[in-house]
């Protein structure tokens, strides 16, 4: 038994933890200098966190955990995890929202894109064969709870050899969010 | 994108449905003449209910769903889903809980038991090959979200056929609940 804590963003009980700081996003954002600037400000806390909980591997296992978001914009884009699609690219995952106000943003290999609103209540499935990433359009952490088959494993270098996802989630000026297409972005190949 | 609606316990989207009535829980509970009572005073409306939704089939994909199950006795028994394995036994599950207080109450088939209390906030994991089921130990609905492999499948029967699982969830009779072991309960068999 797990008992999330939705304020601190926390799993009490999991198994598994791994924080990114800022250093360690070279690259994911469009705009060098706003991320360099960004750098040179930055305090060295973790911008998001990954609590799991994997109890048993192997066929028919489960990996539940909690990702959270720390919110923030780096130049238009707002502050996303890296993103993945599963190794084994069938694989299903289900994200709840557990606290703040974020979008899911996904991508099939073949073209397509949502940008989905989560907050605390809604169910966001992501189908097999779509890649993948959580965005932090609030002023507060965004909280999310996920579970997926712990063989699925994850593909962090797609989105890398494609120049990032086809779609940035970005403000639309007026205090909301918006997308706009990444010019970088150059399709995804296997 | 699914928005979970605690109060009324549906999730608006979801493709499947089903409920249970009183009327079908024939044998679910130690005490007949309870249950007899229980059914003539029934005004028929379910019991408990499953929403679920599976936009994909076959390997990975995932069927994510709400479960719903009205407060109430039987006897010293409190109310209770009909529990199950998985057909495909090696499969997990995860539980979370969004409303309500309940025991998910979980025994391997080599004849360990757990009870585990879930409330709002409380993740479940259902590890592979434990037979599991839900009760409602508090005063409203008890409301869980659940996601499974829905190759996983279900096998109803080995609790029926094992006379039942081997601890019931009953009152304390101090306003609580505590487990005691089902004199019918004579082993699981696959």
């Amino acid at each position: 038994m797990l008992q999330v804590d939705p304020l601190q963003g926390l799993l009490p009980g999991r198994s598994e933890r791994y924080e990114k700081h800022l250093a360690d996003l070279a690259g994911l954002y469009r705009d060098a200098g706003a991320f360099e600037a960004a750098l040179a400000a930055d305090g060295g806390d973790p911008v998001y966190w990954v609590e799991s909980s994997t109890p048993e591997t192997g066929r028919g296992a489960l990996t539940i955990g909690l990702s959270v978001l720390q919110p923030g914009r780096i130049g238009d884009e707002f502050a996303m995890t890296r993103g993945h699609l599963h190794a084994q690219s069938e694989f299903a995952e289900l994200y709840y929202g557990i606290a703040g106000e974020g979008v899911m943003l996904l991508e099939s290999v073949s073209g397509e894109s949502r940008a989905l609103p989560i907050s605390a209540g809604v169910v966001v499935h992501v189908p097999g064969g779509w890649v993948h990433r959580s965005v932090n359009v609030g002023d507060d952490k965004l909280v999310t709870l996920f579970a997926y088959a712990t063989e699925a494993g994850q593909d962090y270098g797609i989105i890398e050899r494609a120049g990032g996802m086809a779609q940035l989630v970005v403000t639309d000026g007026n205090g909301g969010w918006t997308t706009r297409p990444n010019p970088d972005h150059g399709g995804y190949r296997a």
